[in-house]
């Protein structure tokens, strides 16, 4: 199995190298990730200034790794176009995300970004991230990705999906197991710091805290805080094919003269 | 009405300027801006470094217009939370865009993230773009967009909505109409062209051109092909839930000691 690895906390964090030190365990690994931090950075890509690459290695030198100053999104085009056009992967991987990536935030996400990228070229693909903000081990995670990559190939036989996954941070012996679930609603209060710069003009700085919200129980929200793996699966499609009846009553043909 | 107005291509390109003029014709207007374009932005936001924001005025100094250092989707934020706080907007606009906002490609939208990110916050917001990049008039999808407005929020009484509109680019007499239409499929080939730099290090430019692909009748690229202006309904859930059911074998409990 070929594994190309993408993230968007940048190719030197904990996580990018736990994820590929992991898969190296069962096969073929590319890393292919900014190389820098591209946090909410959603699913940019860079059209209006080159890209540049620099080749490295992971895992004892084992992994070929390509630091691209890019989004994630940029990391799967370039991976798939030119980087790898030779030697495709069966499945993307992007993560270990250092922070949750849960509900409606999943919009503005770049590790979610990067897996969805892989979905939309033809790629079965995985978002894995930290339920919580976290600078302990990403070992479990990681492993955990290593056991479900197949399974997840197999699910994905006859259309590429992309699952989200959100690892719960609990003791490894309280996790409880996988939930499949939908994205759950995150939404955030006292969203801007307001501050005067040294020359005296106002700045904002976005911050935000989470508000507590009713979630619907089959969330992935109430999954990882009941100590799930949470397994979302995701599509690309932003047409509400709901409400296309509904609003109907704007379609009109113009009069001939 | 009061009218918010944002965009991808900046503050300072035409298609805004045409859109504040003839919103200002039905209600107050308010633009909130990036400073510079921001084409491909997709739904990024700026939480890394601080925003800042300049005062000036539109439409013979009618409209108060913001220019902000950040993407449109901060625009939104900044201008719900802290700008317009004790004058919220009843509608978002979105645009007018250079160029087509159609099928798959509205993921990567600065201008449709605008939009977007207006419904998430409970306000119902049309995203409009030309069906090609030009440099003619805007005033004609100006002057539709004036005109459905009302409808809009007619139409989203229930729930704020999102409405993706391309406006053809043909010669007004020939515009057809209106379709409530689905997203089509965007593809490209040939999407980077790879050059060396003036140090003899490769570089890669993102580039593509849109494959021709068999596009479903009822999609955006065919109502605006078909010289119709082409209305699809959005949503920002991107769950699939099609998919919940059939991936349930991924679900397990872990055996207890």
């Amino acid at each position: 199995m070929h594994i190309l690895i993408t993230n968007d906390d940048g190719i030197h964090s904990p996580g990018i190298k736990a994820l590929a030190k992991s898969m190296k365990s069962i096969g073929e690994v590319t890393v292919v990730a900014p190389d820098n931090e591209k946090s909410a950075i959603g699913h940019a890509i860079t059209i209006h200034s080159p890209i540049t690459v620099k080749h490295s290695y992971f895992v004892d030198d084992k992994v070929n790794a390509y630091a691209v100053n890019g989004t994630p999104a940029d990391c799967i085009k370039l991976a798939i176009e030119v980087l790898l056009s030779d030697n495709l992967p069966d499945i993307i991987i992007s993560g270990i995300n250092n922070g949750p990536n849960l509900g409606t935030d999943v919009i503005y996400s770049g590790t979610v970004s990067g897996a969805l990228e892989g979905s939309m070229m033809g790629f079965p693909s995985i978002a894995i991230s930290m339920s919580k903000s976290q600078f302990k081990s990403y070992d479990y995670a990681a492993l955990f990705v290593s056991k479900i990559a197949s399974r997840i190939l197999d699910c994905s036989k006859i259309s590429p999906i992309t699952f989200n996954i959100n690892y719960p941070v609990c003791d490894e012996k309280e996790v409880k197991g996988t939930k499949i679930t939908r994205l759950g609603v995150r939404k955030y209060r006292n969203n801007f710091i307001r501050r005067k710069d040294p020359r005296g003009n106002w700045y904002y700085w976005m911050n935000g805290e989470p508000e507590d919200l009713i979630q619907d129980e089959k969330s992935d929200i109430i999954a990882v805080s009941d100590n799930y793996v949470s397994i979302t699966p995701l599509h690309f499609d932003l047409t509400s094919y709901d409400l296309i009846d509904k609003v109907k009553c704007l379609e009109y043909e113009k009069k001939k003269c």
